[in-house]
């Protein structure tokens, strides 16, 4: 069974490790054989190596994440929603973009499964 | 495919209909075959008149859903945060629930899938 407190600490870390561009602290939290959906309808990364890689990339505009209210935890699913400040070149938000994630935990409390809602119409120019 | 405007008027009369304890206006959202788990991990609620009955009695308390923050439209999907006000027998708000919902739309806007996000950590008493 997963553990409550460490899916939630597992979710504080990912939206933390953005802000410090930590490609690698957010790769840790997933298992081994995971998926990463980002967002729905596109193609899926496989395994952490291939979602290590994904994280670098996602994180290489200096993207900050900040939580909207309450993780929502029923094991094996944590569900957040959070809001996504995406810098230009002058330093300035550019975009923000409003975004639901679900991660599915395994035993060890890695996560196995994540997949992102957002769309265009959650995507705004500032 | 699915229509994002009507995945999103589905989701405003999806959260009104419960201020008016109107459950079949929330039963006419979903397919005839679907299937509803309130929260995750719960029995699993098959086709719309299954549904039609959860609802009526999940509206008996006079629950009011307040939105949190954007809808997330994906087609097929909708996710979307709230909260859940439950009232007590003298009126006043006796507990509050934090949720968020992943609905799954047919190519006619017809939910065939929903699924509660929520556990005991983000049910709290007044």
């Amino acid at each position: 069974m997963s553990d409550p407190q460490k899916m939630a600490a597992a979710v504080e870390t990912y939206l933390a490790s953005f802000a410090k561009r930590d490609h690698n602290a957010v790769a840790d939290l997933f298992a081994e054989q995971c998926t990463v959906e980002d967002p729905i309808g596109t193609d899926i990364h496989h395994g952490r190596e291939a979602v290590r890689e994904f994280y670098k990339m996602a994180m290489a505009n200096g993207a900050k994440l900040t939580l909207e209210g309450q993780i929502r935890i029923v094991p094996p699913y944590a569900a957040f929603a959070f809001n996504v400040a995406v810098p230009g070149p002058d330093g300035n938000i550019a975009a923000r973009v409003n975004v639901i994630d679900t991660f599915k935990f395994n035993e060890d409390s890695k996560v196995v499964e994540m997949r992102a809602f957002w769309g265009p119409t959650n995507f705004q120019t500032a």
